[in-house]
């Protein structure tokens, strides 16, 4: 019997991302930290700070994904809405959370720093949800079902996501190799890596152009399984067909990819 | 009467994006070709290789905003299958576009490469698309109603955008002014910035906040707003919001977001 694939999609929030004023890095750290745990993102979005956007966005991913983890506006400013849109989406209220707002009170207390009605919204927690520490700047994230909320700043995110691993099942993970090969074209080796994805039984492979000028071009080539032994000959088999090509490659090993 | 405001979704297609090893660029390249055209970004998808991914995917937005950017997997290679599956959303078919064709060969007989059956690949364009020019490395993106398919490499997609803006039907252009405050905390100003959000007609007002660490961390409030003078005294009462906070501020004009 075939396991049940675990999976994950996120959720970015923020109108900054959209805009193009800020580029994202918590794909590649979420993807990361989920990889060793044969967790793959399978899809993402990127929605604005609107209540009825965020609560489409979550209510689709969480029914279609095993896991969803959204970024962004839980501080304490007026367009940090996603709490309340988390509450929406699965039709709860939402409330200051007795043992968040203590907390806060005490580490504001401590700073000397008047605990204000705005830094208050951070207390404000969807009922029935668990927090996720926040080992950076205080203020929780938190889980609802299967949707875990973090913050958008990403050292915050990665201090986050330390309280999100141990509470997730764990699939099968998928490793990865890159074969690198400047100046190599894409179709030099297109037909080839075609009948060689075909033959590799249990390893998918894909064909990464980058083409920086005239003089820095390339193809990376990777392979990608959850065997260890395919992997291994799959990496040979590149090198060979990049060396067929009249290229010379340089073989990257094995991360959980 | 007021204009129905002209808007855009952009999806990036590739697993390498989703796995994390890629970061992606192509979005604040789009969002910023598309933001002094009056066009803003609303929605964001990355979806995997697979064709019933990007069939749903590209048909959820296409319905949804006035225009569609995708990006990644026209090329030679196996994993390269956008063209496919634009034709399957649009339900139409798909061949070997002739002046295609006849270009990619004589650009290849040029090169001295042979121009194998997986280049041929590239010239596969769904029926009744327009094709949109790729300066750099001849292989064309193509539009096909409202969706624009355009090429992953970066510099490719920034050459293609440059055939793209004239079929566009502009809208009002959005310009931001930021006010940068290093050492500020969100909470030091929530309150008032919400309440000056709510005075200022035409006007939303962001807050992003940065935290690289104890010593490097501030605030950037974002005034957005279709109307020059609106946006000037934003600036102002966001410069003295900060001054009142006890904070010195850095003033940045004025561009298309």
């Amino acid at each position: 019997m075939t396991k049940t694939p675990v999976t994950a999609a996120v959720c970015l929030i923020g109108d900054e991302l959209l805009s193009g004023r800020t580029r994202d890095i918590n794909v590649q750290q979420i993807a990361g930290y989920l990889a060793p745990l044969g967790i793959p993102v399978r899809e993402v979005r990127i929605v604005p700070d609107e209540q009825d956007c965020i609560v489409e966005a979550v209510n689709a991913l969480r029914s279609a994904y095993s896991y969803v983890f959204t970024t962004g506006g839980i501080g304490p400013t007026h367009d940090d809405i996603t709490a309340d849109a988390i509450a929406a989406a699965f039709g709860v209220g939402i409330g200051h959370h007795p043992e968040v707002f203590t907390d806060l009170q005490a580490r504001y207390d401590k700073m000397g720093t008047e605990f204000t009605e705005a830094r208050q919204r951070m207390a404000r927690i969807p009922h029935g949800a668990s927090l996720i520490e926040n080992p950076v700047s205080g203020a929780p994230g938190f889980q609802t079902g299967n949707v875990f909320t973090l913050a958008g700043v990403p050292s915050i995110v990665q201090g986050m996501l330390q309280d999100v691993g141990h509470r997730l099942e764990h699939g099968e993970v998928v490793r990865s190799i890159t074969v690198r090969s400047s100046g190599l074209r894409e179709g030099d080796i297109a037909e080839q890596l075609s009948a060689l994805n075909e033959e590799l039984d249990g390893v998918s492979l894909g064909s990464y152009p980058w083409f920086r000028s005239v003089t820095d071009h390339g193809v990376a080539l990777i392979a990608r399984s959850t065997d260890q032994d395919k992997l291994k000959t799959a990496g040979e088999r590149l090198v060979a067909l990049v060396s067929e090509a009249g290229r010379e490659s340089e073989l990257l090993e094995g991360e959980a990819s």
